[in-house]
């Protein structure tokens, strides 16, 4: 089966460097996957995705050797088992608050008897290869999100379920649940300290932290503190703040501002 | 009928800073609607468009203020036709190289007796109003590209064809056609003479011009040579330059560049 | 945050007039967004839509004024916080049969203290506005549907669960689920006695009652009885009562009807 | 093969009742193959539709004995052997002028050695049938429209083209070419005259005629005057009348409106 | 309302060849629905299918006689009653374990007073016919997967569920279930035997057995052994393994193989 | 930039085994690019493709080494151009009848000062590599088709056209042009007697010659005689061969055939 880029440098110690993609054209994907990022997300919670802008737009990532990833729209199987068979290599999946919710997610994204996934790789198998069925219990990543004041409480229980390789912390869900006011990058001394504390649960359970990014600045810093799996903002947002400061530039150049 | 945002501005002779669609995505269209633009030209020449994207993109568009173009693939009635009725306010043609090129141009795109378009604005009436089919025809803005040796030659005889409002330079091709390296910010003598020669006869014939830039800076520099409407690159540019920059950024902040 | 012309007519004692759009088509809505409607609903459970088409016909009733709301296929938390992001002003939720549907209902509209909703309104901030976040939760309209007779014994522990703004009734389930005959326009003493019950927990909780009607006269006849939100059929029944109607007339002036 | 509906009413002297498609939906399409339409023209000129819409849009139709027409954006042969390789059986095509015009065209429809279509029905074979290929020269109807001053004077060596079945009149581009006021139920003398001249020339060459028309009274009277196709309206116009009809009937109603 | 093949077929004591549909294009399922299948399942679960797909590949199998079925991705309301109002005839489930799972397809399956399925069938009534409401729940085929060692465990909880009547057999997932290798034509003794039992149960409560197969010789067998329900692999297998075929013969038949 | 990997197999005297994508469908395109064709021509000629179903397939294809081509609708430059930008490393042009037709050809397929192609690689430089602009006109393949008896009336002068590297001979349009019965693996002695024709002019001109075929057999064959590019059918006749002789297999093991 087709190596996972991602758990590949993990293994080595290194930090994986992740886009994210929320619109839904795999031509704007695929321009992205042309920029060095080791992996993309696909966003079916907060992009413009769904599962039929989601199979095209893994196409495109798949003419390089970027790794596909998804983030699924909820906790659900139905969705879940779809976006695997369609070729993701691992599953980021919001909102897992308990023990149960993780135990959950793993069923959903593992063969028995490690759990029950139904058996169909329909582009998987075109994607990752022919041993796809032996191999992916061991090569797809599962990620469940620590973003509520529940989940930060929950760490230990979350992390401990067999089948989890890592997580992913959403910075401004997190402290909105801490009844705090939301920022990718965040200032808060009570969310750095739920930060830290889900930062010790990984060392603990050996598994990998991932932490949404407002900058690249902010990705370093969190990487330096023991994050392996950053993502700086996504596709739109470059398109957006470049745009923005072009036509900005003109408008003083001219005068006109 | 809706006022065409482009002709107001050149009516107070000002410049229109014109933004470039090629991502087949209404989504990324009305990020790019948002972000100053006062027009946007949907590219279905060399964009990833097709008439079938063209329409929700203008409809994303019409969300906002943000005047309405499109750019044609070749100089053919059918999806010329077929774009002024989903409602763009202006057609930017390419390769119109002789006057015989630029009075079939301005018949495809102007009703009776100024030119034979045939009548059904199916889309244009909902978002220019209900007397679209008397106005149109001066507000409908009609820009061929000059963009070869041969149309730079005959360029007096292209502009005064009745029915033209603006020009639009493709310096990349007209460098081409002239056998020299193709620059979007051009640096060839010749070029510079040639698109002095195409500046002259739009003010000789009262035509608006217009060209396609590199950088803001060379925006800014085209319309103090004259030119009253100016594009820098596209969508994508900002998505690839603003990603690019940023995993750079990740990998020198690392030390892993 | 751009306002919500639902809660605004209801501010001010009126009814509000909404159409209901069927058909997967940014165009068709688009039509529709410009016959006088005051607000428009997406139906992701009856009619033929999903997420995919719901974005694009957002994006065309944004071309207007008309406030654009969703009925979600069912109670889960998927696609309701997938269609916040995608910027409806209105969730209708269908068979919310119990306070625990209520209430679950409330978590996944509301961003936190008052629900749980995750934090990512993609378009939504573009067309609400940069303060989205601060504002969405007194914005955004949530109204279950009141369908079955279970529901309708549950009136009160459903409408007293804090941030319910309306109700809506679908008479053809309510009557179904009674063990009655479906109809739009009621004609069943049972279904008027348990519609007028919904009404009066309606005013007692201080919620909008809104209703699906067949006709424009069953619609006022509705509004007279105190409801303040009506639609009446669809956008498929005009075209094809319309059609129908125009072949009849053909066949009969022919005499060959 | 297939029969051609279209054809066996000619034949029994009967006149078509047409429905016309503008909306890129097959669903709505689908719909609107179930009101009593002889046949169903998916409008590439006019209409919000390409390709890529007329195929499932033709699927759509074949779900009934509705027979399936097009109108093509322009004169062009890709498209022309395009739409027929799709299972169309008859096309209608806009700005046919001259008897050149018409020699192209039917040039573009047939199989040698009446033509030079290329070889290739993927739909067309599995909706006409295997014999295809042997009966499609008979079957397909060709269309031409008359809708300019130029067709009307060129209409005899037009319509006496080998291969064409019948002609289409637009009123609307009819009387702009001729300098008047554009208008689907004509009032012009000017246009009766023409239309009167056309009619009389299908009679001489054996050509049937079809017109579009505003409403079905309109339609029933130019059957009366020897047209044996009309068309009335389009699909948008049904919609768009009846939700019109049903917020007036209700603001009325409530005494707003 | 128009008769279900699949119901007619068992009534006679015959079995039905049903085809998978796995690739999302209307287009290539009506290819499919040309060579002879009785049903044609569109799959949501493991084919690259979702509403979206859905939808248009129904009406490219309502061009012919073929019954349309469709398997759902998950025990989930939303999609379930999505697919009926698009007019399926009939709906596998996966991972139907419990008599729990079995009620709650049925509920989802079934007007009341059988269930509680929610009134709206959008496109079902156009393609079923105008008496759909009284008919479906006699009409529509309710088929849980029995595929889990659970499941053969309770098979006879959950077919005496009333409203049930089929089931559908994944020997894949059962033998993985079982923690034997997973194969479509099931070698292991341990997984006959289970299929042996959940065949009895089937002729114990009268419902219908079905299963998926790997070749037509394997289904033959199936049939002999008392399933009345047959699928052959999908239709990229066809594809799939044709096209390899005559890759290999050509490269042999040059000795370059 | 990319290297062609069909020039690269007739540099080296060997021939190319094309695959035919008709199924508007980037996933089934992904299997066909799995089965061990060297190149795949997208039909947008006769196939159900359009530019729009062209990109994703196109994307589909790059996530192998398969080598992409396209069969445009005709030989107009707006489509030519567009296919070119898209990414086609290879032009099939239908109906090149004279001298002239082929100039045009090479014209649109071919920058200066070779050709007047307009520069805008959108996504052709993401896939061929940051020196399309250097390097296209060398990789870029040329082929127009022969296929009518004017063609290989002219084909000396065809070919001598500077810039085209192939031909490709479309059998059955060459008989019906001829006046002969149309097939794919060619009988009548005057069709041989042509092709023959067409392979000495190929010879004499230094140019590759391609052909559709019928079966593995006839491509071997024709391979024999000195063509070096050989289609056999496309997608769809696999799919529907192998799964009719499944049904057929089927209904003769259970003696209902």
């Amino acid at each position: 089966m087709r190596e996972n880029g991602v758990k590949k440098i993990w293994a080595r110690g290194g930090a994986v460097l992740n886009g994210w993609l929320s619109v839904p054209s795999a031509f704007s994907a695929e321009v992205m996957a042309h920029v060095g990022w080791d992996s993309l997300t696909v966003d079916l919670q907060h992009g413009v995705q769904d599962y039929l802008s989601l199979v095209p737009t893994l196409q495109a990532i798949s003419t390089t050797a970027v790794t596909p990833l998804v983030r699924v729209p909820a906790n659900e199987p139905g969705i879940i088992m779809k976006c695997l068979d369609a070729g993701v290599y691992g599953v980021i999946c919001p909102m897992v608050n308990t023990r149960q919710d993780a135990e959950q997610l793993v069923q959903w994204c593992r063969y028995p008897p490690a759990g029950t996934r139904s058996f169909g790789p329909i582009r998987a198998a075109l994607y990752g290869g022919s041993d796809y069925a032996q191999a992916a219990n061991d090569t797809i990543a599962v990620m469940p999100m620590i973003e509520t004041e529940e989940a930060v409480k929950n760490v230990d229980a979350i992390l401990s379920v067999p089948g989890i390789d890592g997580l992913y912390v959403g910075p401004v869900d997190l402290a909105l649940s801490m009844g705090l006011r939301g920022a990718l990058d965040p200032t808060e001394p009570a969310v750095w300290s739920a930060i830290e504390r889900v930062l010790q649960a990984a060392r603990t359970h050996h598994v990998y932290a991932g932490v949404h990014c407002a900058t690249p600045e902010n990705a370093v810093k969190m990487i330096q503190r023991g994050f392996q799996f950053v993502s700086v903002m996504n596709d739109t947002y470059f398109m957006t703040t470049g745009a923005s400061a072009c036509v900005r530039a003109m408008r003083q150049g001219l005068g006109t501002a």
